[in-house]
């Protein structure tokens, strides 16, 4: 299996990316990895060459690009070239931790979508209390998202769950501003309805309140409101541990005593840190596309190119055709 | 000034309702309150009816009452005297910890909507790192918002905050997916465009990450992302000090450092606790309507009735009146 990784996208490029690629390579023993952009750079840090090839390009898609006329021009840029890695069946997933506009322009202009999908969906996995996670569709996409596009983003969100995280039959639920049936706007309302006739696990609509309790696996939701969520569970989580810090360093007696917590602290911390997760998958593309966070570090990378090998593994983009086509 | 005061609603009614009304008449000799409910049981905890009275009914909306339906039906439940209260004339403000939608029903239906207001909005305060807080517009009065509301929203909330608050020139933020000025969906797009031409301090879009960091004094949304927004914030709080206390809690060397930090970690979270902030203002309406929070206690609901005093005594409505009409 080969995994093309845009090697310039990110806020700590192409350093981290190498160092993610290289301990990815030996954790899984099936896997080669194809690095594109500067192969200078990229070989000042790659100390070990093993299953690692370099696609040499000196352009690349800047965070400040607009996202659509960088993909549309850029044509040699690392990113656009690692979606034609997969689109030409050259490479079996892409990863790039760039400019996430322009890799859901790359994904559907030059990946493409899969027969019969409207919109793909940005889905990363969040942080639950208990550790297992869930998964949200769309953070951002499609922010004029219809019923039907929710409704397929449940399909395509019920089979990564199961498929990839091992979860039998994955609980769905519609994100909604109260549990009850007739709650909602017009567009969850419609959803309601729809996602009740498909052979999911439906559970009805959840609260953003419970998701990190661990309410349900999937969560569906147009892309504008659960861009909305998930900021505000990160900028939320933020500002506490910013505070809490802030608690902590007050005085000599806390200071003494957020000495004796701070591991205990960094677990905590750890737990809530959703690169652990991987990235954020781009579903409905005709191959696996994940978008790793513009921050990540080696670890993050690793872990976004084992969720990418267990995606291609587990066939879902194979399993979420069939589904569509039914 | 008289202000009434649902005595039967909310988590811990009459009980806290009694309490917090008579901290108030002692804290401000300006005021008179009217309770509204179960004489005998409000009576058990009234320790001292200094310009405080009593309105009996033996009726109330329950929490699990449908809400237009329970307002239509039960024309003597302690809420809807409450807003005929204020509709009359006879009281200045009304406050209700009891159902949310029941109490928007009650003040569209019996309080009325000021002349040129398409849509009340839903208004919580919520806290900033910096102490200061944010006014947060819709948060669920109107789920399927149209331009000109949020435009109204944020004429509404600009005066409060400036009026009430006190906050000069108040910095309106429209919530956004992104900060830059193309970006977001159809509503926001078109919403950006009016709010360049109101005579507020509109300071373009924010988005849900750095809202408790304070980049703005009001932020207008549709109720749906607003409700999404303030329950995302409010049970990702929830769960992280959930997971502290855990882990706080996982042995007996944190546990001893934990008893040291104890006051610390309450006011952090003292700090992060919206009921210091006041109830949720009904914006909009032709009277002043507050919705305290369903498990308020004594203290918020006398934050509850200061920050219906101060609404009075600034006279908002007449201010967004005048506004409007303009």
């Amino acid at each position: 299996m080969k995994i093309a990784i845009d090697a310039m996208g990110g806020d700590h490029a192409p350093k981290e990316i190498v160092l993610g690629a290289m301990k990815a390579v030996q954790a899984f023993p099936d896997i080669e990895i194809l690095l594109i952009g500067n192969e200078e750079k990229i070989t000042s840090y790659l100390t070990d060459k093993n299953r690692i090839e370099i696609l040499h390009t000196e352009e690349m898609i800047l965070a400040t690009d607009e996202p659509v006329r960088a993909v549309r021009k850029k044509k040699n840029a690392s990113m656009v070239l690692g979606a034609n890695e997969v689109k030409e069946g050259r490479a079996d997933a892409f990863i790039s931790a760039g400019n996430t506009g322009a890799l859901m322009a790359a994904g559907l202009f030059v990946v493409g979508r899969i027969d019969g999908i409207e919109r793909p969906a940005l889905s990363p996995t969040l942080p639950t209390i208990g550790g297992d996670g869930f998964l949200l569709l769309d953070v951002g996409a499609n922010v004029d998202a219809k019923p039907n596009h929710l409704v397929q983003y449940a399909i395509m969100g019920s089979i990564y769950t199961e498929n990839v995280l091992g979860i039998k039959n994955p609980r769905v639920g519609l994100l909604n501003i109260g549990a009850e049936e007739k709650k909602g706007n017009e567009l969850t309302k419609k959803t309601f309805e729809l996602l009740q006739e498909e052979k999911i696990n439906f559970i009805g609509n959840v609260e953003a309140r419970d998701l990190l309790s661990g309410v349900c696996d999937v969560v569906v939701t147009d892309g504008f409101t659960g861009n909305m969520v998930l900021k505000s569970i990160e900028g939320t989580a933020l500002s506490i541990f910013k505070m809490l810090k802030g608690t902590l360093m007050s005085s000599m007696k806390s200071k003494l005593a957020a000495a004796v917590l701070k591991p205990d602290l960094k677990g905590l911390r750890a737990k809530l840190d959703y690169s652990e997760y991987g990235g954020a998958a781009l579903f409905g593309l005709n191959a696996p596309v994940i978008k790793a966070h513009g921050s990540s570090d080696s670890n993050a990378i690793y872990n976004a190119i084992r969720q990418a090998r267990d995606v291609v593994k587990s066939e879902v983009i194979t399993t979420i055709k069939k589904a569509i086509e039914l």
